[in-house]
């Protein structure tokens, strides 16, 4: 293993530049990273590899490498923004958005990091929230921010909006869709601002990058993510809020849920929530009493590459590919079949697996994968 | 055992006339009235034993005894209401009441008695209900009666009006703190004769019972033994619905409460019944699926007198009663402490309780006794 995924390894300016380079690179999302990282021993020899890897794993024309040269923009365009970028591998990272295996490699972090190393708790609803919901969510961060929790919210109208006003003073996060260049919505540039004097603004996208609807979803499993649990406040059906709440489920974090009237379709949402287990939270306490077991416990400092990144085959074998590729399809199937169907070694299959990603062809859910 | 305890025994009119007198009589409660049965076989004997019980017992003067006169004519005033007196040992009796350790040994019932050997679901909740709060009862009431659930509701302002008001087609039953003839609130007489057509109106109370503050929480156990379980709906905290809710847990029921804005203290009691793991209903169907396994499952057709009244001594003897009137006092104690600091055979003490009970200087609350 590289020096570059030891513990306490601050990364020099050429890896995080590297690190960033691969990160922006097609292809290459948080888990492939890992992966890429484990079997290659650092970036950039990653980043030399992905041609050839692209090639054996059918790419039609080699998928596009940031270069040097964007990657260098974007590092000053965050620079000017007093955006720094904090790696997997170091321990300013957040320790427990570093246990979930879609961690980004690399976040970009505006304000005072710092607050990222305290206990977080998540608070997100719906954007158009009731007064009451509004103001709920302002008693309810109010009061866990000063029993010593910083508030992660997602910078929307409403709830967000609220949770994030109520805990400025506190300490509160802001986990944005899109680049720190591109605030969303525009009107809450000022608040964005007032939230930097003791919290942060945090993205795991290129700096000027415009959020689009599908960045919402991918942006709430680092909501959930960075905090031990996720408090849902007014979220109708169908909501991202409850996106949130799902992924906070499969992260193993808490979930709570403000009730509300059932006539309330605001409610619904998180009475639903409610009804399948979240706990149910009408003041601070509620939380607190919830969260003391594991308030103090500190998150496991895995190393970054385990056990998500098991290991490769040092070069896909063609016989066995052949053997993996008959076997995949737009169907999903999961890992553990495909190398009991194909005969290949794990290694191998994972191989070929890294190739097809690279090359863009894979889509991975949960254990599962499809040829796109 | 005698006859009367016989299940499908039904009372001739002079054993029915016996009852009511025992009943009505100074200090015979519900389960004073079953150890009196249980040891003296039959009510007229047991009104027979009531002066030298209660001489022994200590009563300064010796307790009223329900004249045959007050008795017959209490008898004409609910026969001219419309009202049969159902006893504890008859197959009409309700199934479910049956089970809990103080049901009234005669429920006066007037309207469609048939009504209560269907399955029922009780609704309570906050007299000063918001518009939501009652709209909610009422889809709730007429869902559940769709569904073929009797609802029992406590006649009151507010939830209760609105429950019984959307399943007067299908089926509902007011439970009075008061006697037949004294309907509270009186608004509501025109409400009570709606019910009647396809449900009922049951008592306790003498027919001419002038309801006052303190029959409301006792009044409140018949609602929630009367049904398999209690949905509560809009609760404030200290309130008559709260009361309601913790006797039906006590009484082994299923308790379910509707979620409301954590802003609203009209639902902090049905929060916080939530948050004691009530199940949480914004529909009917969160009430059928919880209660479909134990629907159609016939209560238990148990002897009456058994468990509550164990045997009891023939007669109480001196010195047993000196050492367990020692060890009494204005403090609760434990029977079971009793028996045991006292030296006493367990009938001895029971007897003395029972003639304790009878002169009417004893207090018992769950299990437990104290001199008043």
């Amino acid at each position: 293993m590289a020096g570059e995924l030891q513990d306490k390894f601050k990364l020099t300016d050429a890896q995080r530049l590297d690190w960033l380079r691969l990160f922006r690179s097609d292809n290459v999302g948080p888990r492939t990273f890992r992966m890429l990282l484990h079997h290659y021993g650092n970036a950039r020899a990653a980043l030399a590899a992905l041609p050839d890897l692209a090639r054996r794993g059918g790419a039609q024309r080699s998928p596009r490498i940031c270069s040097r040269e964007d990657a260098e923009r974007e590092m000053e365009a965050a620079h000017d923004l007093g955006v720094r970028f904090v790696a997997l591998s170091e321990t300013h990272y957040p320790a427990r958005l570093r246990e979930i295996d879609d961690a980004p490699p690399l976040l970009a972090v505006r304000g005072n990091a710092s607050a990222l190393e305290r206990p977080m708790l998540a608070m997100v609803g719906a954007r158009n929230a009731s007064a009451a919901g509004q103001k709920f969510a302002e008693r309810l961060a109010r009061d866990l921010g000063e029993a010593g929790f910083v508030i992660v919210s997602g910078l929307a109208r409403g709830i967000d909006a609220a949770t994030h006003r109520a805990s400025v003073a506190t300490g509160t996060i802001a986990v944005l869709a899109g680049g720190h260049a591109c605030i969303y919505p525009p009107e809450h540039v000022d608040l964005l601002e007032a939230i930097l004097t003791q919290g942060a603004a945090v993205s795991e996208m290129p700096v000027g990058w415009e959020p689009r609807s599908r960045d919402f979803p991918r942006r709430n499993r680092l909501v959930s993510g960075l905090a031990l649990g996720v408090i849902v406040v007014e979220a109708a059906l169908r909501s991202g809020s409850l996106i949130t709440a799902r992924l906070a489920g499969e992260q193993g974090r808490e979930v709570f849920a403000a009730p509300g009237s059932p006539l309330d379709p605001r409610a619904e949402g998180s009475n639903g929530l409610l009804k399948q287990g979240a706990t149910l939270v009408t003041e601070a306490n509620d939380v607190i009493t919830m969260l003391d077991p594991i308030r103090g416990r500190p998150a496991p400092m895995a190393e970054v590459a385990e056990p998500a990144a098991p290991a490769l085959a040092a070069e896909s074998d063609d016989a066995d590919r052949s053997r993996i590729m008959a076997l995949l399809g737009p169907t999903a199937v999961a890992i553990d079949d495909l190398i009991r169907m194909s005969g290949a070694s794990p290694a191998a299959v994972r191989t070929t697996l890294l190739e097809l990603d690279v090359a863009g062809r894979l889509d991975r859910r949960q254990g599962l994968v499809a040829l796109v």
